[in-house]
């Protein structure tokens, strides 16, 4: 009687074993947004180069748009710009954001974005790149995909969702930048 | 005896949730290629811009090839194409495909891509971004690797498989994009 | 009392089924770095075109520098390089790595890659890439991500380090490119 119980306990729970180790097929999860792994705002600021201010500029076009639509389409631009904890531009930077992005409506302002953020302190150290739409013409914030990384942010994914805090014409853009990283490693 | 079965039982099972909360160095899954957990085949549409035709273009070449061997290599194109559920062009588009593409092969056509889908529907709101290489001069189909998303397709990941199923010259093209997600959340 | 302790186990065995079915709210995960599912070492070639060396370029310039800085801020390159076992370039390829990079400091050399690893041999089908920031004048040894993958690479993600091992001024470059996958399917 008690071998037999045992034996029972033990098939289930070798079963249940079993199950798990199978081929997966899929990765099917629910997640709640409101709780990341990792959670924290920062601030991006991005200075255009007019010729004129090549030591303070942090972004650069070098593609110039085309005349196809009024909203810049064609219109490409590489950045190294700072990111700070708080929206004073002249706070010290705790990352970069450094990569591209291009303007590709001819009907409202949006435009393609891959940035990669780089953190290089005592701090942290490591990188995290967001890749994605920006339709900031039309959504007063936006979620952009973070798709990998490196260092501290080691193969992480998440959402980061940007808001435009400030904005001076073609000249400088504050965005905020809500990180919420969903895989930790 | 009982107390020895029950000491017995439970120690294994623990042994067992130590091993399976204790580092994990890697993430090997066999995935079923024929189960996604997401399935469905959608048509993108590209009408590139001659300067005459800005009311219907949807996507635009920003820098000109090089004259490097004889297939486009430095053409860089930007797009905001159509994304249809038939291969009908003026059929109501369900997404864009937001993104860039260019040729980077002297032997052959073959283009790098990286090309958001963005829903923005009462149905489907989210993105998810398509990015590899597109060989479309040398193979019939393409797997193209999708790398993460945002919205109803929050962190997704999987594979599209493109065909291109009518191309006039340089004006215009459509691709069969399968699309297969393996990571649903 | 046998009864007693089968329901004792049983339900406690349930309870943390239940547990591991339930939602969840993020992954996180602890990686030994020193163990990935994969682990190779690759060398690429990257030979620049000037105009002169059509039959030999792989890669070329396709936006010239701004002037802004002495660091190239700005040059845009497009590249299909040949990537080999050793270091040697004559070695027969065994990849090729498509994509592009761009160069976006103005006080010191640093690239911006997305380059996608193409395999396509009896041995090896399958692409994977590679994105990140790239600070080659700053740090011998740089961790760039491996965002996602296909074929042979299907769905992979990882750390690709690269190092310089040979640069002839703008002409020519060899990486070495230790990968490291840690998402094996």
């Amino acid at each position: 009687m008690i071998n037999q119980i045992y034996k029972q306990v033990f098939s289930f729970f070798l079963s249940v074993l079993l199950l798990q180790s199978s081929t997966v097929s899929y990765v099917r999860k629910s997640f709640d947004l409101n709780k990341p792994c990792r959670h924290f705002v920062l601030y991006l600021h991005n200075i255009a180069y007019d010729d004129d201010n090549a030591a303070n500029a942090t972004a650069a076009t070098i593609v110039n748009p085309l005349g196809l639509g009024d909203y810049s389409f064609g219109r490409l631009i590489i950045c190294d710009n700072p990111v700070t904890m708080d929206q004073n531009y002249l706070s010290k930077p705790v990352a970069r954001a450094q990569g591209f992005y291009f303007y590709n409506k001819k009907t409202n302002f949006n435009t393609w974005v891959a940035w990669t953020l780089v953190f290089n302190s005592t701090k942290h150290k490591g990188t995290f790149t967001i890749m994605d739409a920006n339709p900031y013409g039309m959504e007063p914030t936006r979620d952009l995909a973070i798709v990998g990384g490196t260092g501290d942010f080691l193969m992480t994914r998440g959402i980061a969702t940007l808001k435009t805090k400030l904005s001076q014409g073609s000249k400088y853009f504050c965005l905020e930048m809500n990180i919420k990283l969903y895989e930790c490693y």
